[in-house]
């Protein structure tokens, strides 16, 4: 069992009963409230202690020069860089003439509760000043998931056994000063005062602050609003005040024991690369006035109400694990906030919950986030897909500098140029596109989005088999090859004939071919003729998937299995993660694998393998597998459960489930990793339901672990939603839709079953032959969730 | 034919006869002088105009960070890069009161010299002032090869027409301001400033002044002397002045018509990283002192005599190309200049010319300078590699960061640690040790030179020995591989098995085996035992070469011949080379070639191919060689010459010995090719005289072009000099020693001949059968020297 003392465990919610510094930071990641468009890092109120503050908006980014020590042609020559900007969170008290803070007087109790079904973190806090005056302090902050560019808190403060005077102070403050970063590459760089103040005003109990950053142009506003209540005769008085970098509004008011005072802050955001400042100004300050119209009580109902449908359509049911519901519906949670009000913009792989990886988003967000909005709030997944074919020019311009055809979309980035400066592990991990492509016939599939498809779905699959047409080539023999690139594990580096990448190009050149052929009429008009799809086609048929004969065994890249096994008994636990301690000559030209990559091929292009690969691959590349990436779990689980490990299977779920909520990789205080937490969706789904979407037909073939006694979920399916459920012996599948005449076939191991709405079918689950567990490298299994080692 | 009108054409000298701005950045370095200690450019004596002052002292660098966009673990954080030292050249003249600058005023002569046999720049201009005053100004320029610290000039103005007041000031500047260089990586970074003074003095006619590099912290002494010589009437006057980073020493005098006045000039340098400043100023003050009083004359006699001692065992005689002879006799004097008096200090790939790659040295020298030094000048190579071994200490650092045993040795530096800042190109490019262990095995085979092996060579092949091993692993079918590595073609790195790396590696183990064995009690003191001699044999013995049965050729590394073929007909002349406008992946994952790699390996280890194996290999390799690094053509030189194309050989000789001369790579401002010039003299040598040392056997098979009737060289061989001469139809070979009981056994198209001391053999040449010329890239053939494009 993972030891995470710090919450408990409830169904629905996160609940902390105690402040504990040592998880400070992880928690503030962890309650981070977000809709895609807004994040906020939950901060305490009154700003300290922190470990990190954080307020992002979607794709507000300052631009940083790329040094290297040797130029190379075609290297990035600036990056961005997700920025703090303007804390809207502040509010800060003072009790008789003390400052509240949990590090002085006596904290007498503490709790906070992030609420999955009420979308909101709530803080409570009875708190004695040095003087000896008892206050409680309950807040109620949310993101709100209808009123997309707001954040509103409720503040309460009731005094206990003596009479205080209270000075509250709500604050806007930009250019916070931020901790200094670690050395590790992977943690944002830190950018001193990226904001400059253009205008600023302040005015009853409004104030309105806004900034550009310095490189990259972008005007950003802030500004928030007041409501108070308080009892009778506590002589409330308010006064506000407003700086280029600060702004501030003071209630001033005295209570009697057991009175309290109440003040709601309305906050809105907004940001633009284009409009003016008056434009923004305006936008801003019409966003507020309709939060302040809606009112705090219209926002929780709101907020509720949008969660109460997304759960209707979404939710995961586990019988015999209370930790893991909590840590799926957690998952989905976090997994919702990033994408849902996103709208066009990136999904950062840290969401909008820390700086880590510099907000960029990865093929994360492709591979693991999008297939779980695809089935759970299929908008989302659009809006993404929107957001990257709106970066297609910068995807063709980095095309035509690498020399190829179609777009080459970045490795990472905010606002679609490259911003990758270790092209190894960047640029040449071009199954970015194939992951795109998937993504986009996934949620085509799923969705039946016809508009979607004319609108933007062609012209992804077309540009990016354009890009694979033009980067591999025929040999002699007439093999399709893609020699010198990055697959999914970042220990193997420019290589041949990735099979991961080279199977998810066949996939994304079969279904630009095929696509294009059900829409002749938009495929004409992006230029594409009979002839470039035949040569689709015929390279998708031809590509190498170099096989290992002596060992039985798939070659994750031409050659791999020939190079020397990593000496995994020689490295010790404080070598891990690997990438930290040994240098990348030496972990590319070995047998270790950082993350799950044909293990991944074997899941998302499970159809190109039979059963006896899979088992013997599994077994082969899980030896060698140090999931020194938080990716890797989810997707060894999905196997794991495929040929037979149940027990290894629900260990790995484990193990994505609570990536954050144990700070397994002990940089939760960067942000969550939403891709794990997508993750354990995928590994209970794909996994222990056995759920795959090849070529748009859904199968299942679920199967329980010892321990888990039920598991039940839902997937959005066109305009209908299918409801499985299962045991270890049966299954049940039934659709829900708000046509009666809605039909769908799925398959359950292998038969195919007509589904009519609402009427279930029950089916039985066939026993597995339990293998003996493989073998992970030494120090590297994961932790037995149930069970002994042998199970 | 290749145009360079610049310079004329004769056998022992290089003169220009002409002041061409658009070569002044060529001729700063081609007239360069250097004893391998000192080195200054050809600026002229009165600073301008120039292209690029330089004044460098060997392994006098600064140290830079290195910066990194995404950093990684081993990375290197700090660079050295050799400085631009106090200029001590510097003579600024004043007739009447007009400076003399010949970019004003007429300029009616202009004629420099550089000669090789009497190892001066002499320098003579005709100058008529814009008031009418002409002056004749002859200057003669040297660096001493017998007085290691001293810089000479001999300065003389004569008056021509009319009577002349003349200012003579004689200057030592610090800190030049140089200017900036372009964004190309192979280009110096710019230091500004980067000495700080720590003394200074000025008394009768001498200047001394004293720094230390502010990183490095290096002391630098420069120091000068002056003697003048004046007609009777003249009414000399000199003082002197000396400034932080500054000194000056003026001269006035009264010329009539016919009249000089003569100024020798003694600069003396000296540095040090442990040497206190008394010391160093001592130091430099008694190099100065002795260098006045052996005086001018003297000076020059000492040089001329070092220099006939030189060519007397090293000249090349060529009849029907004089060119072409005065290029193998440019390059041979740089190559002496770089090694002379380097003295356990690096050779740069530079030498002391210029900034160009940092001054770092690289594989370069053991592969392609220290060749020539060994058969030449073989003290130059012994001091050389005396050099690699005292940064053992480093190497052996190096080698435990990256995981290895042994000693890894850096890929490029001036102090011995690492510098490069791109590992796949740096770091991977492991065969520089097997490089170094060549270079090893050739001087201690060339010279008998026993104690150089037991306290420095054997150490150097045990240490890079233990490398290989540590670095290479067996399959399990046994083979003995090196994964992960990157050849000598930087358009290619990081692969599997590149054959030029595997044999290099063969024959480093090898070697090292076979020494240890010979000098087993050298051996036990470097713990090394029978056991561990063993597996150096083994893993030599099994080492993979991968050969393509459909291609019928070797494979440069594992997997090459199976990747697309460069597209030379959709690549423009200008976008060569192609590094600086195509990204490395798109190279690396294609057959191109920058430069000879496996044809390499067939030159250094021919003993490891088959005649029929070579001519296939280089027809097929020759297709993909861009020769984008000047590395190549002497090395395609040899092998076309070897399987039978003597006029390719012909034209290949001729871009490797023209490199500077007629500044083909447009990038000589910035330094010679010592590799390239060396490069001319194995080509000639190995090429066209078909000399081989493998196992320390020498054996010859000479063939000449049609255009070449006569060649002749000589080969220092322990004790004594073995002297070649060949024609189209027979080869003659003597030995001469001063040991009448000497003997040498060598080769002759396979066959053994004993050779006794001043008795000559004169033997036929067998006729070789000529093959179709293979084709070079579109674009890329070289020019032609002799015939038509079929000869």
């Amino acid at each position: 069992m993972i030891d995470h003392p710090a919450f408990t465990v409830e169904p629905w919610c996160l609940r902390e009963t105690e402040l504990l510094t040592e998880v400070l930071a992880q928690t503030e990641s962890v309650f981070a409230l977000s809709n895609g468009h807004i994040g906020v890092r939950a901060n305490l109120d009154e700003g300290e202690p922190h470990s990190l503050p954080g307020t992002y908006l979607d794709s507000v980014y300052e631009l940083r020069p790329l040094p290297y020590a040797e130029a190379g042609f075609g290297y990035p020559e600036s990056g961005q860089t997700v920025i703090n900007v303007t804390n809207g969170k502040l509010i800060r008290l003072l009790v008789d003439d003390e400052p509240f803070d949990v590090t002085y007087g006596d904290l007498e109790a503490h709790e906070r509760v992030l609420d999955f079904r009420a979308g909101t973190l709530e803080r409570t806090v009875r708190w004695t000043s040095p003087a000896g005056r008892t206050v409680l302090v309950r807040s109620t902050r949310l993101v709100s998931f209808t009123h997309r560019s707001i954040l509103a808190i409720a503040y309460e403060v009731e005094a206990v056994d003596h009479a205080v005077r209270l000075v509250v102070q709500s604050e806007l403050v930009t250019n916070e000063q931020l901790p200094e970063q670690a050395a590790d590459p992977r943690v944002a760089a830190v950018l001193d005062s990226p904001l400059v103040s253009q205008e600023h005003m302040a005015l009853d109990g409004r104030v309105a602050l806004l900034h550009k950053t310095r490189q990259s142009e972008l005007l950003v506003s802030a500004s928030m609003d007041h409501r108070v209540e308080a009892p009778q005769g506590a002589g409330v008085e308010m006064t506000s005040e407003s700086a280029p970098d600060f702004g501030r509004v003071t209630v001033t008011a005295s209570l009697q024991p057991g009175e309290r005072l109440r003040i709601v802050k309305y906050v809105g955001y907004g940001w633009s690369s284009e409009r003016s400042i008056p434009a923004l100004r305006d936008q801003v300050r019409a966003g507020l006035a309709d939060a302040v119209r809606t009112g705090w009580d219209g926002l929780v109902e709101g907020q509720r109400s949008y969660l109460d449908e997304f759960w209707a359509a979404a939710d995961v049911e586990l019988d015999g694990d209370p930790e893991l519901q909590q840590a799926v519906r957690f998952g989905l949670f976090h997994v919702l906030q990033a994408g849902a009000r996103a709208e066009r913009r990136p999904i950062a792989a840290k969401g909008l919950t820390g700086p880590g990886y510099d907000g960029h988003s990865f093929w994360d967000t492709e591979t693991f986030v999008l297939p779980v909005l695809t089935y759970t709030a299929p908008w989302a997944a659009r809006d993404a897909l929107h957001w990257r074919h709106s970066t297609l020019p910068l995807a063709r311009e980095r095309a035509r500098q690498l020399d190829l055809e179609g777009a080459a979309f970045p490795w990472r980035t905010i606002n679609g140029a490259e911003c990758s400066g270790y092209w190894p592990a960047g640029t040449a991990a071009f199954h970015v596109n194939a992951d795109i492509a998937d993504a986009v016939v996934r949620y085509a599939a799923a969705t039946g989005d016809d508009a979607f498809v004319r609108e933007v779905g062609l012209e992804l699959l077309v540009e990016t088999a354009r890009l694979w047409r033009s980067l591999g080539h025929h040999d002699i023999q007439g093999q399709f090859r893609i020699d010198g690139v990055t697959g999914p594990d970042e220990y193997s580096a420019v290589a041949d004939n990735n099979i991961y990448t080279n199977l998810m190009a066949q996939q994304n050149l079969r279904a630009a071919a095929e696509t294009a052929r059900a829409h002749p009429d938009t495929a004409r008009a992006l230029g594409v003729h009979a002839e470039e799809m035949a040569t689709w086609r015929d390279a998708a048929d031809r590509v190498v998937l170099p096989f290992d004969r002596t060992m039985g065994v798939h070659q994750q890249s031409e050659g791999f299995t020939r190079h020397q096994v990593w000496d995994f008994a020689g490295t010790t636990a404080e070598q891990y993660p690997l990438l930290l301690h040994f240098p990348y000559y030496d972990l590319y030209r070995k047998q270790v694998v950082k993350q799950a990559d044909l293990v991944l091929a074997m899941y998302l292009r499970g159809d190109a393998f039979t059963l006896e690969q899979k088992v013997a691959n599994f077994d082969y590349y899980e030896r060698l597998t140090v999931r020194d990436s938080s990716l890797s779990a989810c997707t060894q689980s999905v196997l794991a459960a495929e040929v037979g490990h149940l027990a290894l299977a629900y260990d790995y779920v484990a193990e994505a489930s609570l990536m954050d909520l144990a700070d397994l990789e002990h940089n939760t205080r960067d942000g969550l990793h939403l891709a794990s937490l997508a993750g354990a969706w995928i590994a209970l789904v794909a996994g222990f339901g056995g759920m795959r979407d090849h070529g748009g037909q859904l199968s299942f073939a679920p199967r329980l672990p010892d321990g888990i006694t039920r598991l039940a979920f839902k997937l959005r399916r066109r305009e209908g939603c299918l409801h499985v459920e299962t045991d270890s012996h049966t299954a049940t599948y039934r659709l829900s839709a708000d046509d009666p005449a809605a039909s769908l076939t799925i398959t359950h191991f292998g038969e195919s079953v007509a589904l009519k709405v609402e009427v279930a079918q029950r089916l039985p689950v066939p026993r597995i032959a339990s293998r003996p567990r493989p073998q992970q490298p030494a120090g590297r299994a994961p932790f037995h969730r149930r069970g002994t080692m042998l199970s």
